[in-house]
């Protein structure tokens, strides 16, 4: 098998299980903190303004982490040096 | 084994299990979601509209994460640079 | 092992595991959405319009995530295009 | 091992796995279900008829994912194309 | 290892653990049900008609599941397509 | 390996794994709707009738799901069709 | 390695792993029955005789499932038909 | 290696991973049995005769599962068939 | 490997793990136990007398399930009739 | 397989390896503190000044630590010193 | 590779298994113990007599569960049998 | 594989690893000490000076385990001697 | 690989294993311990003596248990008595 | 593969691992005990300083579980006696 191949068999699975692995947990996450914001507003619907503010700032915190495994996913099968590497040394 | 061959099987497996994986969490999160929001209305029924709006902002958050991976499967099937290169390489 | 037989093996493999994991969240998520349903409504029978299209919104919305593993498995037994490909460039 | 001999057997171990797999999730939401549809009948015997309606609308999607499995492992058993394929091509 | 050897032992192994893995949920979610028809009954004796038909519908329901990994068992062992294949090929 | 020792290592080792795995949830299962039988009937003992009657139905649907992995089981051992066709091929 | 020595290993591996997997299961599933049965008793000692009788019963259920691995591990120590087979063709 | 040394080898590992995994179950329920049965005594004192023979009755039960796993060990050490056979076949 | 080296590595690994993990399971019931015994007493100081006999009795019965395993570990270590033989057999 | 191709693999799947189990546990924890924000909010809604802030605090820590994974992950990627000297050594 | 090396390998890794594996549950235990004896105190402090005392006995029998798996382990270490018998054989 | 390549990948997989799963851990500790410090911050909005002090210590004993983690990390990549003695010995 | 270099390295992995996991469970069960220790201070401070006292007995008691792996975990690395006997053999 | 390598690779795993491994049931204790010592600060303030001296007690105990960890870790990284054996046997 020559680099070329290696290389990029590597990059597609690690880019899929990346996104797959790494969209478990914020998906847990995100569904906990929804759920409890729903059970907050069915308990002190005036504070519904509160409430709603700082569930957006957590789902965008949490967001965030899958959005970093997202762009390592992104970056390794559109911008990957290593391929990039080894197909300007390859000539091909 | 050709480069070819392995790279399609590498993207067939990985296509797979990337949706199959990355699927399961936010399904979970949105079952819990939908459970919570069912009890809130049922504890709250006057909250209706903000508790559904926040619902659907919820499930659109998590729903995203699910789509992500199913970019990435999308991606490794049907628009694969590393099976390009390997095509268009290899002359078929 | 001829390539045709590789990704024949190896698409076959995936289209089942990719539907047999893909569906194991949804299942459960589904099961708690509806048994949370089920519980709303004894604990507030009024309330059912609005807990029953929540359900059916949320259904849909679990539903679709076990969707994409059918899709993904259906395009892998169906309209691979590595099979396509493969098949072609054999020439048989 | 001749290709007709791996695809059978990657068939044979994929039809029982994708079933056997693919029924653990919707056996247990159902039971979910069906536990907390019980629940709530003996809370509220009044509402019997829409629980019942809910319950089994419910029951359907839930089966409906163990349905798709089953699909897939039948048509893995008697409609696999890969199988048709290589039968054809070896003229057996 | 002839194909007849290879196909006959994949049979073997597949048709036990198809049975084996897909019974184990939906004894559990019988289980559970079995257990809340119980805790009704013990709660709303009045309702006992309601509770067990509800039971039955759903045990039926669950142990349909259960009944599609033994079907899948029983074809691989006494209906199977790839067998019958390959011992009228190999003209046994 | 001639063909006959691997048909009996596969089978013998199926049979102990179906069995072995094909009775963990039944028993999960039956024991916990033992227990909440118990608990019911300290809890209402004037429903023993119905609660026994109940019991006794949903030990026999979970049972069954035992014993279809012992008649896998039996059938892998006793009346296993590739073991007596490789036996007769043979001719021993 | 030999026939016999093979089937040998393998009826031993599996021998003691069925009766230690299949031992599992029915011994949690007793100890809740036995626990919850304690609970029951001390709750409502007058009910002690139906009580008893109901885990007597149960009890047997459960202790029916490691038998079932029991007697498979039992025929496959000392009524083998695999191994008689073998013993038998090789004269020995 | 010759056929006595494998037997040896798979017995001995056999034997002890058998008490060592089949012990596990029932310690765990007879931990359960005894916790809830201080409980229960603690709770009710003066149906301390019930509780404890309930209790010993369900000791010796669960205690027979752990006991079926020791007699499997020590017939595969010390009254083993295959290994009686192959000690005499080898004339050792 | 000659059959002394082989069957001295296979006592000495399967004696470590059997008694590793048989101790798991006694060592969590027995901590579940004196845990209740500590609760009960705190409840119920009176009954202490009653509450220690049973708890020391239950406390014997899961220390027995390690001391079988303790057993086999030394069986295998110093009264190891495999060993013996070969050891004999060798002429060593 | 050059050093160079071995390296590149092996810090593609390390990266992507890094990144997805790294953060899965901040994701959990930046899920319950924030649902516990929200719980606290709907509680105590006078406090919100303190909760949020404390809640901020909390989620810059728990973000910390996927950065952590982040940042080695990029190095593997973009600043890789055993790539470097690899690159350097072979001169290309 | 020796037989001297290897024994001594695999008690090597087998004593080190052996004490990590089997302190994970009593430690557990112990732990449990120890924190349900904390609240019994805090509950009822007139009885912290009976208390202490019954969780020292209790930590001993626990205790003892961890002390089996560091004598089997010293014992691999320092008083190895097959060790003292390979290097008797080997007369180095 | 000479002994460059082999300590350059095993060093860049430890890295990542070694963060990876050393910050799991950490992060559920944080996430577990900020949830409660909400709750408790809830519960007792007077105390919150003492409360968030206690916090911080706690964050950076929990912080402290992550960046041991983090430590080795970095000195694998960046001050590995292991890595500086072959560098220095193969004179590159 | 000589056996020096085998018995360096098994002891290497075993070290660094037997500390990591044989600290797993004391820690888990020592934060158990002060954690009820502090609910048990916060419900009743007038028994901090004995409270106090009994907690730091029960950390003795599990820290001794990580201390038994600790203890193992140097042996290997500095008083390891293979490593002698084969250090010594080898006349290095 | 010389021995230098080897052990260096095996050096550089496990100390990552070890770190890694044995840092995760530190910070979940801690975390317990934090998060305790919060609960308690919440519901008795007045109790603080005790609190806040067992809560530091504790955690240096638990933390001392980890120091073990990383203080192996440190050991095979920087003061390994089977590597500076071997560097020293080598003469390089």
């Amino acid at each position: 098998m020559d680099p070329t191949t290696l290389i990029a068999i590597a990059s597609i699975i690690t880019a899929g299980l990346t996104i797959g692995i790494g969209g478990i947990a914020p998906a847990l996450g995100e569904g906990r903190a929804v759920a409890t914001a729903l059970t907050a507003l069915a308990q002190q619907p005036d504070a519904s303004a509160t409430i709603t503010r700082t569930l957006f700032v957590g789902l965008a915190m949490i967001e965030s982490l899958a959005i970093y495994s997202f762009v390592v996913s992104m970056i390794l099968i559109f911008a990957n040096p290593f391929w990039n590497h080894v197909i300007q040394a390859a000539g091909k």
